[in-house]
């Protein structure tokens, strides 16, 4: 697909198209589905503790012998903020009334931790190919020490600055993730989620600015999309939003059946998690304001939610789910991973000769 | 550049590349110079009277016979909003005082006139090769109009919807404009701007959902940019940013300076007219907020800022002008708009070569 074979090389795949990680939405059955296909396969690690992830990667590694990414966080936890905590769950109190809950219901919450020594020494046990990284890169000496295996590093950047930091600090490719994405923002050295550039401008500017291999993220919905981010002279692109209606994929069937409908717009929140992240807007979002400065810190502002979510789920209802989309899902088909991965293949190769100047170079 | 003949058949340009019509940067000499390297030249008319209108048309023509589009405003006027404009007053107060300036000093602001039957009268008897709206279409009978003199109608959108209904009420061709591009969103149904897709994932939506062909506007920074639109099925680009630092663009200095120096990054807003356009983030946004929902209406807004734009330029401050700028201004050089036009091309097809899968298809 294209003759640049920077990234296949780099990870030893077949076809430059990385299963984006998506923590909650990813799991073994998409990894070995994209990798049967020769895409990258990745496993999103930053929601599991260490057993979960050893068994994701044997889970993955008997069903095939492909290169494997983990993919982990790097936020630097923020203390727990009591009265931000406070304040959040009295604007949610006239939900909790509506859904006829105690107010200080608590209920189990996703947490996300950052990858730390312990992750770092399951990386040196486990030895994936690649291992991504998002919010940054961990502390230099854990770095030496994921490089020291042999893995491949990569990382997202959403500016040109964040492109060269991470460049400078070790990775092998970097991931352009356009403001058009799905879930969340790897922002670490930005902070306005409403100054985000979208893949079409930041990419080829991160191309220009770094040496290395770029992986183009966000609004990529088939392959008319690859097609698109090569010529902006991607190595490479990472799909997330285009396998969540994969059969392997393990969202809710509500998420699932809100992605069919393909009726909501999506926007960049902050609700759910304390950081901005693309969904689905919905009842929350629309009444809230979809950005908040004065929510709990990264992932705590979730917990005051996850009553909420529960009970509205339980009645069918999506008001205060996170719904996470790219901005380019209406383009998303319900179809296994495999045969999916196979079918951008070949549509990008399509736009490709399709828009080939041609032996006269007309 | 690139085997879809569609656009440059329609209106009867070599290479399918637009100069967007941008009011207040644009004019004759830019139009000129891009007519002249075979792209489409526009003419901005929405801040012209009659004899302005004249005035700029007859430059192009006694320059060239190449074809030429006109651009005009549809927006519905709103009626006066005293009340807002008085609040809006009072919270631009402290800036008025910090510059020494009397809070009820009026000074020329920028109007925008819808199209109507005068400046339609004024199509009927100058015959542009193309007429393109933005903020929807004028009333069936004056769009007849413009159809029966042989002129081709486009229209922006911004989200599949508004490509439907321009499709369906008598456009030739569609222009997709994603959240990238500079200037003012030509929104028309939709009405949250933090909602609004970016190029990649917009333009293959509609493309899919309407028989035209699409040209894509937004992000487009070169060539690489160019051969990214037409693989995901634009059959031309408009760009508008990339000609922006050009000579013959009539910005003023201080917005050639912030642009040449790359630092600032562009959002949404709406402080200056009323209504959303992106443009570089300056001091009036950062403290004002980009988006509000209290202004005057469109094109009123801008009134109040006039007299503070006005002193704040005379000490070489631009924190109340309106910097208007697409997020793939970076990319732009310092460059005359012909030269630019021919680089374009030759980029693009530069690009397409780059990814071309070759004679096997490998």
């Amino acid at each position: 697909m294209g003759p640049d074979r920077r990234l296949t090389d780099l990870l030893g795949i077949e076809h430059p198209i990385l299963l984006a990680p998506m923590a909650g939405a990813g799991g073994p059955a998409l990894a070995i589905a994209v990798a049967e296909a020769g895409g990258m396969p990745s496993l999103p690690c930053a929601m599991l503790d260490s057993a979960g992830i050893r068994r994701d990667v044997a889970a993955v590694r008997t069903a095939t012998r492909a290169p494997l990414n983990l993919n982990f966080f790097c936020h630097a936890p923020q203390p727990e903020a009591p009265a931000r905590q406070r304040a959040w769950r009295e604007r949610l109190a006239p939900y909790y009334r509506e859904l006829g809950l105690d107010p200080a219901l608590e209920a189990p919450a996703p947490n996300r931790s950052p990858f730390d020594a312990a992750t770092c020494a399951l990386v040196e046990e486990l030895r994936p190919a690649a291992v991504s990284f998002h919010f940054g890169l961990p502390s230099v000496d854990l770095l030496a020490r994921v490089k020291a295996t042999g893995a491949r590093v990569l990382a997202s950047a959403t500016s040109v600055a964040e492109a060269r930091w991470l460049a400078q600090h070790g990775c092998d490719a970097v991931i352009a993730q356009g403001a058009e994405a799905g879930g969340h923002r790897g922002m670490f050295l930005e902070v306005h989620p409403d100054q985000q550039p979208a893949t079409l401008a930041l990419l080829p500017a991160i191309v220009d600015a770094v040496g290395l291999p770029v992986i183009a993220a966000g609004g990529i919905g088939d392959g008319r999309g690859i097609a698109a981010a090569l010529a902006l002279g991607a190595a490479g692109v990472q799909l997330g939003t285009a396998y969540l209606r994969a059969p392997e994929s393990l969202i809710s069937p509500l998420h699932r059946a809100a992605l069919a409908a393909a009726e909501a717009p999506t926007a960049l929140t902050n609700l759910f998690s304390g950081r901005p992240a693309r969904g689905l807007v919905n009842r929350l979002m629309r009444e809230q304001g979809a950005l908040r400065d004065d929510l709990p810190p990264f992932p705590t502002a979730g917990r005051a939610l996850a009553p909420l979510k529960q009970a509205a789920e339980a009645l069918g209802r999506t008001d205060f789910s996170s719904l996470w989309a790219g901005e380019a899902y209406p383009l998303a088909r319900e179809e296994g991973a495999a045969q999916l991965t196979r079918r951008l293949v070949a549509e990008a190769r399509e736009a490709l000769a399709r828009i080939s100047p041609g032996p006269a170079g007309a």
